[in-house]
């Protein structure tokens, strides 16, 4: 029996380079489609692989600029000359429905979040050493040497805001972090605060 | 990797006669011996199968009381004439080494332990229904009548408390019950309040 009807926003961040989008993925896996994926707009160039919609919504400056002044922004950020931002439209009303939502984002971008959206599950993925971070940024191989050092260089600066987090989980092993969110989200949906109502209205229904 | 190497106390309550003692039994078969029980003692009688030191500790009202002026317990209720009370003796110790103490008690006792362990994590224990519970209380035929009525009673103002614990965990199958409660274990490790420490050291390693 469930307490908790109303679904919830899972906002899923991290330091540049830790894995977050690998270990959503493999969260979906096995979570199946009680979980739903907010896909992130973005400005920046497609990358071999990727596919319009299901890795991002790329757009244009131009059409990005548009959203932010007609506020269809939940947060978004700019990197390294390109806009990341997550689409309001339909998230409030997944979450009404009971559905999971689970943002994928940068660290700034979560920190919007969390302003607006109060009982947001904030989850900070982190590498089992920033060494471990660090060489796997550098192997990436799909960007030229200036960017991956700028990523470097975030990354050292993201690794402090993990105090604004509600949890921290470490990416030591794909299958490991994705089990780790999975139980948080369990434990999430028992929370008092989130379940009171309902039991209260289940307690004085006899 | 494990960033959260203290233990943590788990406080089990819930309303007389919700199954709390069949739940936290299932819950060690799960978690094995991760977990560490908190034997209570009390004052009332031994009812047929239970085992000294397993069940509870059994002791005389002179010894029990001799022992709250000695300060010797994390709380301690009354109830029907009987003392019940948790020994305060090794619970620390235990939460140093790492381990997960579970201590199951009534919902008074519950409340003083949150006064004195603020991380403790609290859950509460509830029935699908009312309904649900009075029936199990009235069956339980191991009680005189009045006896009975009492928990009754007792239970419909414990319901109620429900707003003081972290998480509210319906009972609506002993396994579900005892899987809710593993996740919360889980995600409780991963709480940003308990690993910040270590994950600050971690990172300042490289």
């Amino acid at each position: 029996m469930k307490l908790n009807e109303r679904g919830m926003l899972i906002v899923l961040s991290g330091p540049s380079g830790v894995g977050k989008g690998t270990v959503r993925r493999a969260l979906f896996e096995k979570r199946g489609n009680k979980l739903d994926y907010s896909v992130s707009m973005t400005t920046r160039p497609m990358r071999p692989g990727e596919k319009e919609g299901v890795d991002y919504y790329f757009v244009t400056k131009e059409e990005f600029e548009k959203r932010i002044k007609e506020n269809k922004f939940l947060e978004y950020a700019s990197f390294i000359g390109n806009y990341y931002g997550t689409p309001l439209d339909k998230i409030e009303e997944k979450i009404a429905q009971g559905k999971e939502v689970v943002l994928e984002i940068e660290v700034n971008g979560a920190l919007q979040v969390k302003e607006k959206v109060k009982d947001a599950v904030m989850i900070f993925l982190v590498p089992p050493s920033k060494e471990d971070l660090f060489k796997r940024l550098r192997s990436r191989g799909t960007e030229p040497e200036d960017v991956i050092e700028k990523r470097v260089k975030k990354a050292s600066d993201e690794f402090k805001m993990a105090y604004y987090y509600d949890y921290i989980v470490v990416n030591d092993d794909v299958d490991n972090a994705a089990d780790r969110i999975m139980a948080i989200i369990r434990a999430e949906h028992a929370k008092t605060m989130r379940s009171i109502y309902k039991y209260k209205k289940l307690m004085e229904e006899d």
